[in-house]
């Protein structure tokens, strides 16, 4: 007998009438007058669980399936059938459920079929994968991650991993995490009573990277288009939906482009992955269209249905002085701009995604590329409506007397940048 | 005109006589007494360079073409035409040579085209890439990373995140990295004079995480097939090159298997990669058979060729025994395999990898499956030839009041594990 995800069970691909074993949790059981139980099961294949129908003739119907409830692990095996419910497509005419496990107190279980908050779940983070919400995030993520490697390799792309550990802090060292093995308590001393990092692991101060981009542009030097995927930290003492300790960032360098060719890239990757998502996550983004946010698909859709608008962030300013709008942050010529200017410009302005070009050298790091006017810099970034800034992005200097005013300009030390200059 | 990597101009899928623009870096340039050069470009894309040959009759053939050494950045246009050279298949009539950047000083210029010491190029890691073995390297790690995340997905696994930053210290506390913002000079004490941790950045003790197995084990009980693949860190001072701080990791797991379904989910795991190497790199694969590893190849084509053999591990130790083998580290029931053992039983006893299965309970870990023996867990390693453990894997222990007896017996504490229990 083959065992299958409640997936292939659900798909339509396997016969009505063949004899099937699907492994999973209950999410609800509903007993009938008529002498049988109806016991939805989800293994997180998909987003829908299939019903097993579930005959009172079973030798265990009434010592173990009458107890079923949320969360206890069952193996059933059952004819595969064209099912009456709304809904779904087939369910599964049980002959011999298996008990792997009930649920110790299911008073006090903390998952139950009804919508639960996200403090609330939090809480309890090793069950909430088996809510509706963080089984679909997972599988959408998932889809999202095949979707970048996929596109890149495709493009041409390689996948390096920059080191993450660095005993470099000098990118910006009140954002980092210092790394040590030193006893705290008792620590060691140089003869003039420093703390001596030469007794830690790496013998001197090491920190978490908060980028790896200056190392892949190294590796963009020789293999001409390559990208970083991998967690990042940041120790920014900021509480706000945006900002996180601990996340995974996308970091795509490519040789011999310059910054139309970076703006074609990032309007490239994203349609690739939203389109990814739409087409492989379907039950997934109904979920969310219909619980978190009615506006999921046909948002994304919006967004790789036609070309990004490109403007530069002097025209941007303009439109935004010109728009009539109250924004909390006033509006002017050098300011970096904040996600109410990024949004009006993506969702009032334009109605669709837009890439601002071109913006203040002040504003932007050392390394993009000054622009003929000295004022600003071969920058990007890409707004979404909804979002705000999504990428951003520039074309790196090449000329070395440039890269070096501008490392000075912005209080680095060209001596300690010898490798990336 | 058509800007292509160098692998779509060798790949011999334009048609000769197309022009095509190439941009790269120079690898070798030889001048012809008959009036031009041969200008060797790689970009990256592919093992091979390709061959320009640049007329003298071009504009900056004295003044720039002459001067070209290893490491200059250069844009080749030119007519793609089959070579009558030795060993490749296209070669590029040049019409158009633009240099984007000159060496510095050639004489110094680390990479030259020849070989070099690892030790040498690990003083040069901004340009080591540039180098044929690590051009190579990095193809294959790309080519190993996307066919692991394609196999999975389509066994039906689902990536996930597990968390990097971790505040509990209770899985190996001596071999991880503490991580902090507290200003070291100047730590904070609470009033009995301690360390206050609750003024660091996360309110407690902070520590990169060894393993994100435990976490990923709770997913695996919602979406039935999940795995980790991200970077660990381990602050173990071990100076051998199978112990680094920082690599990267693949943890499956599987809900409702046995240690059978673990060790057939590590031999298609593993031939799936080889496959995908072999299919996809063989360019590179012939330069590390040629130069490396003379059996590089063939001992890949041997790991795919067969089901690998599957012993107990009492058995293997008795195999040991009855080798006749001289052994640095003593066999005797109740050690733990040492990598002469392994390569032993892989390379001269089996001759092709094997799973040893079964390994006496005292040397495992906590959450393996004690079997009824009592004396042994299901835990399994896959031993491979030239290598040694190559993947370790166990079925986890299902049974609550077994599993809090392990974690006594380990000198862990049940209370601290709420969530995993």
């Amino acid at each position: 007998m083959a065992v299958v995800s409640v997936k292939q069970a659900l798909s339509g691909k396997l016969d009505a009438g063949s004899t099937v074993t699907v492994r999973g949790w209950v999410r609800t059981r509903r007993d009938s007058k008529a002498g049988l139980s109806f016991v939805n099961v989800t293994d997180g294949s998909c987003f829908d669980p299939i019903q097993a129908v579930v005959p009172a003739t079973l030798a265990n119907y009434d010592s173990e399936v009458k107890h079923l409830t949320a969360g206890a692990g069952v193996i059933v095996s059952g004819t595969l059938v064209a099912s009456q419910g709304k809904g779904q497509t087939f369910e599964l005419q049980a002959y011999e459920v298996t008990v792997t496990g009930f649920v110790d107190d299911p008073e006090t279980y903390p998952i139950q079929p009804k919508q639960h908050t996200m403090e609330f779940l939090r809480e309890v983070a090793h069950l909430r994968p088996r809510t509706n919400l963080f089984g679909a995030v997972t599988r959408v993520r998932h889809t999202m991650m095949t979707a970048i490697h996929r596109h890149l390799t495709e493009q041409g792309f390689f996948w390096i991993n920059t080191p993450i550990i660095t005993t470099s802090d000098a990118e910006g060292a009140g954002d980092m995490f210092r790394l040590s093995t030193l006893d705290l308590a008792n620590l060691p001393r140089d003869d003039k009573g420093k703390i001596d990092f030469r007794k830690d692991f790496f013998g001197r101060e090491a920190f978490l990277t908060v980028s790896g981009q200056l190392n892949v542009e190294a590796y963009a030097l020789a293999m001409s288009k390559v990208y970083t995927f991998g967690p990042t930290f940041r120790a920014e003492n900021s509480n706000t939906p945006r900002h996180l300790a601990e996340f995974w960032m996308v970091e795509p360098e490519i040789a011999f482009a310059d910054l139309a060719d970076d703006a074609d890239c990032a309007e490239a990757f994203l349609k690739a992955i939203f389109k990814a998502v739409l087409d492989e996550r379907p039950d997934d983004m109904a979920f969310f269209a219909e619980r978190v946010q009615p506006d999921a698909i046909s948002r994304m859709e919006a967004f790789i249905a036609k070309p990004f608008e490109r403007i530069d962030y002097t025209d941007a300013i303009a439109i935004l002085q010109k728009s009539g709008q109250k924004f909390e942050y006033p509006v002017a010529w050098g300011i970096d701009l904040q996600t109410e200017h990024e949004r009006y410009l993506a969702e009032k302005h334009i109605g669709r995604p837009v890439v601002v070009m071109n913006y203040p050298e002040a504003i932007k790091a050392f390394y993009m590329r000054l622009n003929d006017d000295e004022k600003t810099v071969a920058a990007m970034d890409v707004l979404a409506p909804g979002i705000g800034e999504i990428i951003g992005g520039s074309q790196r200097e090449e000329r070395l007397d440039y890269l070096d005013r501008r490392m000075v300009q912005f209080g680095l030390d060209p001596a300690a940048y010898g490798w990336y200059r």
